[in-house]
């Protein structure tokens, strides 16, 4: 079968996949998720892996996209340096299968000091710029393990910029001397909201976050805020590195919901307008757009 | 036997202790270092493993100082509200066994946002201070899994502030994504320059650390130079926060001489003189200042 009859379109992460199949309208008419992320299918696992994804969804060519194409996937796809588009991602294409299965490249960059990468977070943004869902000059967050700020620049990713929130909020939660204060949910509170302020105004994360212990101990804050307020705390130093990224505009928000709605309204609190576009939509809108330049 | 002809000190931390015997004259002439720190006792355990610590050091009274005085230790010492001094500390010693075993109370400070605590650096740093290795007034630098910059006026602990920068780079090094990178132990060397330069001088560290990995693996940095580098940055980082409590002398730096080396170093780096004492000496004479107080 050809790619015009329709695709399967693989989001191929470090711990989980999601598999769509997508007809040749365009329409998503079948999915999946499961924990077959790289790190649990290993060298030498992936054709096998593939065969699973076919089975369960049909016989049609596949795109891979994400920790798929790093140097601890299967194939690696070598970066697209910045500025990266979709005609740039489209002849970036891994061909595992030619023709069958390809792997979509991750986009890099490069200037100064400076030194970023990103896997499948470009299918995403891109293709919620082929989609009409961002203008093509825009600043774009995107939350996640490790959150990104992207400047989009004539509808190319024109730089972008990591902060490792998500992973240093999981490290803190899971190993770290806060741990038992960091079980509650985080939730856009007031605790919340004073997070998201100390950490925009104060550049003093590494001791700040010891206070949040300090002051339940000495009975200056409540265990329950503390979840809210180290969340808020995070994301506020996050927001003061990203927005530096530049722009006046509102802030596309993109990716999970429940971590988009944390981000959009910290940059509420921050002064600037938010609008949340949903991941799991831009990155299906991103496989068609690289679908109509390949078939 | 009376506190007057020796008795036993103990540094009795979350993972770890250390006992040592004074005897009258002040000469510390025995010592132990095992690994039942108060986690590893656990309720109900402390009467026992006191008991060890008198079978192999003999029957002295004993000075317990540390985390053994925490909420999750033996008995609950209450912390010493800044400005806190060796009367203050011996004052607030929680009796275990009257006049025959007693627990060290941590020290506390609160002022407008600021909280902070500390268990254990108290008795360094004052018995340094009683000894005349430090001056009356002075920036304290004492690091280790919590790094803290302590202000002594007039012979007392008038404020201090604590980094979590040992606790950040061992969650880096053991749990996260840059831990493959981090394996090498941090040296004095120019990728450790580099990083402090960059701690001092920017305020993006969870930006930066990302940076790390993606310099590797677009070949804009060595792996060998990772360990080094992201010690520095965060020890950098540190100095910042931590030479904002004011002062323009040289900074006394205290601990365990492989941590005061590198923090030595960082200073000399921002420009800043830096003298290092040893922690163990300087606990030994804060509990020959704190029994003189009580004997």
């Amino acid at each position: 079968m050809s790619w015009a009859e329709g695709f399967i379109a693989v989001d191929w992460g470090t711990t989980n996949r999601r598999g769509y199949l997508v007809e040749a309208d365009g329409r998503m008419t079948d999915e999946f998720e499961d924990d077959r992320g790289i790190l649990a299918v290993g060298e030498g696992g992936f054709p096998e892996a593939l065969n699973q994804i076919s089975e369960r969804l049909g016989d049609r060519p596949l795109l891979l996209a994400g920790m798929i194409g790093s140097n601890r996937g299967w194939i690696e796809a070598p970066y697209a340096p910045c500025p990266a588009g979709l005609p740039e991602l489209a002849a970036g294409l891994q061909w595992v299968e030619p023709g069958r299965v390809a792997i979509v490249p991750g986009v890099s960059y490069l200037a100064g000091n400076r030194a970023d990468v990103m896997r499948g977070e470009e299918v995403q943004i891109l293709g919620a710029f082929g989609d009409g869902l961002v203008p093509a000059d825009a600043l774009i967050c995107h939350p996640g393990t490790h959150n990104k700020w992207i400047r989009l620049d004539d509808g190319r990713i024109g730089a972008f910029r990591t902060v490792m929130t998500g992973e240093l909020f999981n490290l803190l939660r899971e190993h770290s001397i806060l741990a038992d204060l960091l079980r509650e949910p985080a939730r856009v509170d007031a605790a919340f909201e004073r997070g998201v302020a100390h950490g925009l105004d104060k550049d003093d994360l590494s001791a700040e976050l010891f206070s949040v212990r300090a002051r339940v101990l000495l009975g200056q804050a409540r265990r329950e805020e503390a979840a809210s307020y180290t969340s808020g705390l995070l994301i506020g130093t996050d927001l003061r590195i990203g927005l530096g990224e530049g722009g006046d505009d509102d802030v596309v928000v993109m990716g999970r919901p429940e971590l988009t709605s944390l981000f959009a309204a910290a940059l509420r609190i921050a002064g600037r307008g938010a609008r949340e576009v949903d991941g799991e939509q831009a990155f299906l809108a991103g496989c068609r757009h690289l679908v109509e330049l390949i078939r």
